[in-house]
């Protein structure tokens, strides 16, 4: 494995367990200033948008794990196809369960630093 | 523009027409063999569950639009991010309408042309 691998590997991972933790300031610093998010039936939004929703949740317990299926790193880019699997808990609530594949776009930065650059997420909700 | 991105949306272009003209023996000979396609609610899929679908919608017309908003070539890879505009009219059934994002993956295949790899679709149904 090389050490771009190696690098966007462990992205994914701090970045499912910051999500997990509830630590929002630290999954934005692992994005691009101008990262854009795909999901079904809105229009792609931003790192600010992201941070908003990301504050309006701050009382929803997430857990968030992701398994990686493939990677390609091609120079400064890398694509990355993985299975994600998120169950969202809001106080008094039902956890919510939802998974499905996400197609990732990292770039790396002229510090040698990958960040991710697109996500298009393709999770559903599951039965409980 | 590059003549590697000239091919790439010449493609893209090959295969919205295909697709309107039911052309599926087109459409699959611009994707790769292994190519994959992610959409919500089920499992991905290959090239030949994408035949098999596309028989099956043998009588149902077809009128397909992308428009292109980024690309990214890298290497022997490339990016692309466009809105997909499908309309689908089975036979004495009113016209269907889904729109959204895609995420896909082109891959140069050795003698230099470009094939589809990986496609993440995230259309959703619209109103009529």
């Amino acid at each position: 494995m090389t050490q771009d691998e190696q690098q966007i590997r462990a992205l994914i991972d701090h970045w499912m367990k910051a999500s997990s933790a509830g630590d929002t300031a630290k999954v934005l610093a692992l994005m691009a200033d101008d990262a854009l998010f795909l999901v079904a039936g809105k229009k792609p939004f931003g790192k600010e948008e992201f941070a908003e929703t990301n504050k309006k949740m701050k009382d929803v317990k997430l857990e968030a794990k992701s398994e990686i299926r493939e990677i390609q790193i091609a120079g400064d880019w890398a694509w990355c196809r993985s299975d994600i699997d998120v169950t969202s808990t809001s106080p008094g609530e039902q956890p919510v369960h939802r998974a499905g594949p996400v197609m990732t776009i990292f770039r790396k930065k002229p510090d040698g630093s990958w960040v991710l650059f697109r996500d298009a997420n393709l999770l559903t909700t599951e039965p409980a």
